[in-house]
């Protein structure tokens, strides 16, 4: 009998969003747990994708993107980023960030690499190292530094395996933003050890505080190992709209190209041409939207550190996310968690396909068990922070991409309910 | 020194889509080699993406897609092919067509398996195959057969290491259709070896002369053993919204589930609604497109047989692809056509990338010389029947994708052409 799924797949584990994604099915309009901004995308974009409708520009583009948007993604890193590439042989759009960050590991990864991953980290880098039969390394990075991993340690973790190192500034799920000397240190260890860096900066518009957000490709000789991928879903609300893209030297985007020609052809044509608007319009709205993530991320801070006991956050400096210490949580109720999940919310546990999650599974992290508890008895998802990670544990990852006033009222609920845990 | 780029996809043999796209770009409009409808997007389906546009749908969807047309996928599977998907289960949504592909491909092959493609077939498969480790195996259709292949040459092809069987109908590029009784074969040696098959169904709204498409998941037994691909780029004139789908037993979308959430997340939500609009709304407009194909493929024989010396067609029941026959032109004109390319056309041979392609590479095949020849002199695109496997040797294919009078011009090029050749 042969087997039916291709092992890399079959073994993959599970990476927490499956049961993410259970638990959001089962108790739908769970409030703190979305990765995607609450508003409606701009009105000129709306407005140049309706155009291209109405113009019948509804063929395929060439493989790599509309020639004037790889143009507009040039000048925005150009002006943004602070570097320069050549729009016709180093931008390949892609449909999303996902299929970018996907085709970059798989144009360079070769089974048995290692890959460095600075955890706490987003959950697809480690699915699609192990799809693609390569080694995920974590670097728990150090919460008195917003998560950002120590020198040292990146080093430490540095074999002769070494292919990749995965940098994510602004960073899902810590809100975490790396320093130019951090990525400056990043980058001496990739040329010491010939290591190509994956950066994702997908949330880069997203900072707080005069934080500035910086491209590792900008510094002096990066752009020669350097893969860089974004988007627009986050900075313009247009998650729905897939397009991302990436930024490599020739020989990778050429691969990469192989792989995008037979994966996807193009992105989504219309989409394309919001995404132009979206580059080239005026950005008022951007930073209107980056005031109001800075206004509910100034009230969650103070809510949660005065009202919610057994939980603190310090406030992040860039995404939507923080990353909030429930150590005390854990260290003192974890067990009254568990029994109230085994008995009022066994309905919860029961849930699960036993298959895929076990109770065992489900109540081995104190962080899993505050999520599912909060989920259960406050209707709030505190995602895991077990989930993305070494370093994660002992966390939860809280979203500020809802309504204000949802958000102050799911504080209320988290407060109460932690309040009554005996 | 680390190898840059992953072995399997630096070593992909160039797929002659590589080919085809520089000839394209170095002269911009040639004729009849385009696989992409020349019609708009029927008003009503662009009107759902407006008012999806308008009611600010710019959200994720779920990732196998939105649950409405997950159920019209279903109902319309029901309803034209034969065999009832539970929605919830087994059918994806994707960016198109070539993601349902490639992830299924990626979901079950084994680095080692063989993968039995019936040739001439579309580019991807064998690319996509060895992307993952696979080895291509070609069989030769029968051109008497409209180059299905023969049972047993398909069953010959069968070894221990055989995984997958791909069967493509309504054929690109062969214009060919697959009778009942031909996947009832391809079924029973799928039985008899325990095989998946991968039934490409793309173009299967474009039949004529009142031939029917078949489903092999229809026939008795089919489902357990069957990945269908399908997508409504050719069917509704919507390539550039890049919505496709697979259906397939839930072991096999549960992990394909796995992929298509870090490659993908979910296809574009707008174009998902639009594609609501065309499942479920009125089909006139989809049978207008095919009266008009036929109009032109009845032309295109007639014209071809009577006034293009040299070259000979079958009438296509399928797709909007013929193949034609050019082995009279290559045996007694392949030096004269060289030569010509040598001489005045030498601008042609030297724009390619030596690098890529040596003048040697670009003579060694007559179709090719005849392809490069005809898109030289004649402004036309006959792309080379051997970048499509075993048997396209000898054939050009060409496209009636465009408009009736603008095919018409170009096989008046081709014959003057051909008739001037000495």
């Amino acid at each position: 009998m042969k087997r039916l799924i291709r092992t890399e797949i079959a073994d993959l584990p599970l990476s927490g969003i499956e049961l993410v994604l259970h638990v959001a099915e089962l108790y739908p309009g769970l409030a703190l747990g979305i990765g995607e901004p609450n508003f409606t995308t701009p009105p000129h974009i709306v407005q140049a994708a309706m155009d291209a409708l109405e113009q019948g520009k509804t063929h395929y583009s060439p493989d790599e993107g509309l020639p004037e948007l790889r143009s507009a993604i040039a000048e925005k890193t150009k002006n943004d980023n602070g570097f320069d590439p050549d729009p016709e042989n180093e931008i390949i759009v892609t449909a999303g960030t996902s299929p970018a960050l996907y085709g970059a590991i798989q144009t360079v990864l070769e089974a048995g690499d290692e890959v460095i991953i600075p955890t706490p980290a987003y959950f697809s880098y480690e699915s699609i190292v192990r799809m693609f039969g390569g080694e995920p390394v974590h670097v728990a990075g150090d919460p008195e530094q917003r998560f950002v991993p120590s020198q040292d340690d990146l080093a430490t973790a540095v074999s002769s395996k070494t292919k990749l190192l995965v940098v994510c500034t602004p960073n899902n799920p810590t809100g975490g933003v790396w320093e130019k000397e951090h990525l400056q240190a990043a980058l001496d260890l990739a040329e010491d050890h010939d290591l190509l860096i994956i950066s994702d900066e997908l949330y880069e518009k997203l900072v707080y505080d005069d934080v500035k957000h910086h491209s590792i490709a900008s510094l002096d000789n990066a752009t020669e190992r350097t893969i860089t991928i974004n988007g627009l879903s986050k900075s313009h609300a247009m998650t729905g709209f897939r397009i991302g893209w990436v930024i490599a030297p020739s020989e990778i985007t050429t691969n990469f190209c192989k792989i995008h020609r037979h994966s996807t052809i193009c992105a989504p044509v219309i989409s394309q041409e919001a995404a132009i608007a979206a580059l080239r319009g005026p950005q008022d709205s951007v930073k209107a939207m980056v005031r109001e993530y800075d206004r509910r991320r100034k009230m969650m801070v103070q809510k949660i550190n005065n009202d919610v006991p057994m939980m603190q956050v310090q406030s992040p400096k860039g995404s939507f996310f923080m990353f909030a210490n429930v150590k005390d949580l854990i260290e003192n109720r974890v067990e009254d968690m568990k029994s109230s999940l085994m008995n009022e919310g066994k309905d919860l546990l029961e849930s699960f396909p036993s298959r895929l999650f076990s109770t065992e599974d489900l109540t081995q992290s104190g962080s899993l068990v505050s999520m599912l508890y909060l989920a259960r008895f406050a209707r709030v998802m505190a995602v895991s922070g077990s989930f993305f990670g070494a370093g994660g544990e002992g966390y939860l990852r809280l979203s500020f991409s809802q309504e204000f006033n949802q958000i102050e009222k799911a504080i209320e609920r988290m407060a109460r309910t932690l309040d009554q845990l005996t």
